[in-house]
């Protein structure tokens, strides 16, 4: 991949170098918590502190999950008693970081009680605060099949998971679709609920034992605490599924959708993943009526879910969601009443260490970028002046489909998309098949298929991606190059655990 | 228990002798597979004999569940290929033995294919030629629980899992309950999917991908064996729920169901366990009406289904009906279409040694017996010859219930069931609360509680179990000393992995 690695970083971390985006077929040990049994005692505590108290540790690492996305309460609950207590040296170990925990983590990273963070993503002042070196060790940003493979195989050893749920028993029977705050799929806590060490709901709502369906079960369950709120049912999800209007965003959507369409994808019982977004529910609209005109239908939806995915499942175009998120409240809701709707792990979804991921059979992604360089390499993770600002999400992992396509725009403000070389290497050009832009395409030359089967669409231009860089390049013109401190304040791991990439401390 | 275990077991096999029904609150390690990641390839194989070629090796674990119950095909045809290959010193490990499974076991312990079985019970020729000495080393019972506890620490570690499902996608997402020869819940199987190192499914009905709902899942499996059959439908349950006519089956049902109704654990929101067989379906009918009559409803139904107990659930008398295995067709069509019917696994159901199992929360089971000694120890494994015909099943599990009643004739043809000791131990007197026969019941002196709320209850005399032995003793007579030789052929786990009784080989 050519980026600047420090030999120091791979020594002492002990990391190899990413070098392809094929996993292989290695043999895997799998790791399990040590557990304190349990045959009936008592798991409702009313006090998080006491929780907290009889199960934190000074250097432990702690988990959380983002289902509850810009509503939680749960973080910031348990984060401020972390703090108050004055714990120190803890591991934050996430799922992702949303904006509203952004503050509290600053917090702790200032007073010690943070040194050490694995996440998908952050952003926001936090971001910034990391970019600036304010976290003593630099943070490891993993992609979801990526955690549920460090958590599988012990490179993440969770000791206390924190897992806000919508609705538990006294046992710890839960799911996140039903209750005032459900948000439907529990995707990526049921990684931390099977391996932590101590495994600790958080719910606004008892439920008669025992409660059905159990996406957690009780068999992983240490305590059961019960608190006013969980979150803000107005914020978990964006509530209406907003279409874009803006032309150049339906353009690019309509594009993309030429691409799948004349691709040799797209046949009865394909497969995709289009995410969340209003570009990416245009891309959904569009691809709908595709499918009613051609008469084609899909054998799976998979990813992070919006309701016009669901709409696609109802009207009988899509046979299966696999749903490892919400994305909406239309999404969260059907859950419990669609036995389509298949909730998913992030293990099944993503994880390459395991005997198969939903990804392996995925024809058709549709990604974004903050940027993506002449080598197809693609960056969600740091804006152009350097700051961390993103999250790789399923990014690297839903690249590996068979038809991976990133839609962007050339230029955003006076900011180029598509650029010589990424500022932060997130996802390979190794994974990327198709840039599509408003003004044309761009295959990889890796894909000569694709260069024939796509070179004659009505209204696609192809370029090469270096022809759409210097287009971007023409109206915003060459920036000044970005400099850096020598210390290193993120890793970027690809899915596989090896390195791809790093961020350094940005000069001020 | 006073039971004579020799010395030498418990040194070579470094066991310790059970001493309490309490499980407590261990630390525990669990354990987890070595597996072989893949991203995608292949996973249906035609040839079931290639597959057990390129999977099992001498000396090996493999295992199989024994949901099919009687109408089983997939152990013969595994065990057929397994034999025929000459495969030397292989541990079986299954869920249980089925009698369609016998002569083959027997074959290839005569053959030295197997020469160490663990199982929860064994019936007809097999057992006998255990009994007499066949098998190379003894036999290891467990219960359902002890086996999931055996397999999630390790006690047990499966190497090769061949597990029959009534369909399957190409990946290896499968479940139990769709097909021509469903049999519901995956409950035991679903242990051997997550534990073992390498995972077999074999089916005849492959299909669409992905399959849902997925009880077990792609990321557990390694191949998909489609073959002819697996199954003879009309074999898998007992097809109609016969209510028995016996009248003392009768009158013992009917005892225990006002031993439970005068109990007080008869209440709005009480759990209980029936189990399968003519006399427990009329517990259930009896107790049916006691509900409707008392306006008590029942918060969960737990164990081997049966039709009648889902007929509460449909009628709104149990909330859940949460299901390990399903014991007829009715209860095995019922699982994809109720919500309520929830699938639990072996671990949830009954394992001591995870973070708490339904059998923690169970008010009332009844259980049955072979035969009942006056220290209330249960033998369901050896018959009175000392021949092993019998199965632990879910029996030391369940009898840790708040009631726990054993329902039993005083005598059984010319064979007493109330002895002074039994012959075997499987579950100690400890968890044992009330034994109801035809003519009375006796209560555990432990509880004194129940001495006296069931003094008064019309028409059920209470006596002392020395009674009941001494009136079953003057209708059969007191039969010779059984005589063993020293030789011990089977071991009798406790479900905490402590042994509290062996097998010796009969004396012809």
């Amino acid at each position: 991949m050519n980026r600047e690695i420090p030999d120091e970083i791979l020594k002492e971390k002990n990391y190899e170098v990413y070098t392809t985006d094929n996993f292989g077929t290695p043999l895997i040990q799998k790791v399990a918590p040590k557990l304190r049994a349990t045959t009936g005692e008592e798991k409702v505590v009313d006090s998080l502190e006491d929780v907290v108290l009889k199960t934190v540790e000074d250097g432990m690492t702690v988990s959380f999950h983002h289902h509850f996305r810009e509503g939680d309460y749960v973080f910031n609950k348990v984060m401020r008693i972390i703090i108050d207590h004055g714990f120190k040296n803890l591991t934050l170990a996430p799922s992702s970081l949303t904006n509203v925990m952004n503050d509290i983590v600053v917090e702790a990273i200032e007073k010690g009680v943070v040194t050490n963070i694995t996440s998908s993503g952050m952003r926001g002042s936090l971001g910034d605060a990391v970019s600036h070196g304010a976290l003593k060790n630099p943070v490891i940003f993993r992609s979801h099949g990526n955690r549920a493979r460090a958590i599988e195989t012990g490179a993440i050893k969770i000791d206390v998971a924190f897992l806000g749920v919508p609705n538990s028993d006294a046992m710890g029977n839960a799911n996140g679709m039903d209750g005032a705050t459900a948000f439907g799929s529990l995707g990526y806590a049921l990684m931390d609920a099977q391996y932590a060490q101590t495994v600790v709901l958080v719910t606004d709502n008892i439920k008669p034992y025992p409660n059905t369906p159990a996406s957690i079960k009780q068999t992983q369950v240490d305590y059961v605490v019960k608190v006013d709120a969980v979150g803000n049912p107005d914020k978990i999800g964006s509530g209406a599924t907003r279409f874009t209007k803006d032309p150049k965003e339906l353009k690019i959507a309509k594009t993309v959708n030429e691409v799948i369409t004349h691709s040799e994808y797209f046949k009865d019982g394909f497969s995709f993943q289009t995410g969340s977004g209003g570009a990416a529910l245009a891309v959904t609209r569009f691809l709908r009526q595709s499918m009613i005109d051609n008469q084609i239908k899909a054998s799976f939806a998979l990813g992070g879910i919006t309701k016009p995915t669901i709409d696609l499942l109802e009207e009988g175009l899509v046979d299966k969601v696999m749903d490892v998120q919400d994305f909406d409240k239309g999404a969260a809701e059907s859950m419990h009443q669609n036995k389509s709707q298949q909730e998913i792990d992030a293990s099944w979804y993503a994880d390459p260490a395991n005997k198969g991921a939903m990804v392996d059979a995925l024809d058709v992604v549709i990604l974004s970028a903050l940027e993506i360089d002449t080598k197809f390499n693609v960056n969600v993770m740091s804006g152009s002046d350097g700051v961390i600002r993103g999250a790789i999400g399923g990014h690297q992992d839903a690249a590996t489909a068979k038809l991976t396509i990133i839609s962007a725009p050339l230029v955003r403000g006076r900011i180029a998309t598509i650029v010589p070389d990424v500022t932060t290497a997130v996802t390979p050009g190794d994974s990327i098949d198709v840039l599509v832009t408003e003004v044309g395409i761009a295959i990889n030359p890796k894909r000569k298929d694709l260069l024939e089967s796509l070179s004659k669409v009505p209204g696609v231009p192809v370029y090469t991606i270096e022809e759409l860089q210097q287009m971007a390049q023409e109206k915003v013109g060459t920036p000044k190059p970005l400099e850096f401190n020598d210390r290193v304040v993120a890793l970027i791991e690809y899915r596989d655990g090896s390195l791809i990439d790093v961020i350094k401390e940005v000069k001020d």
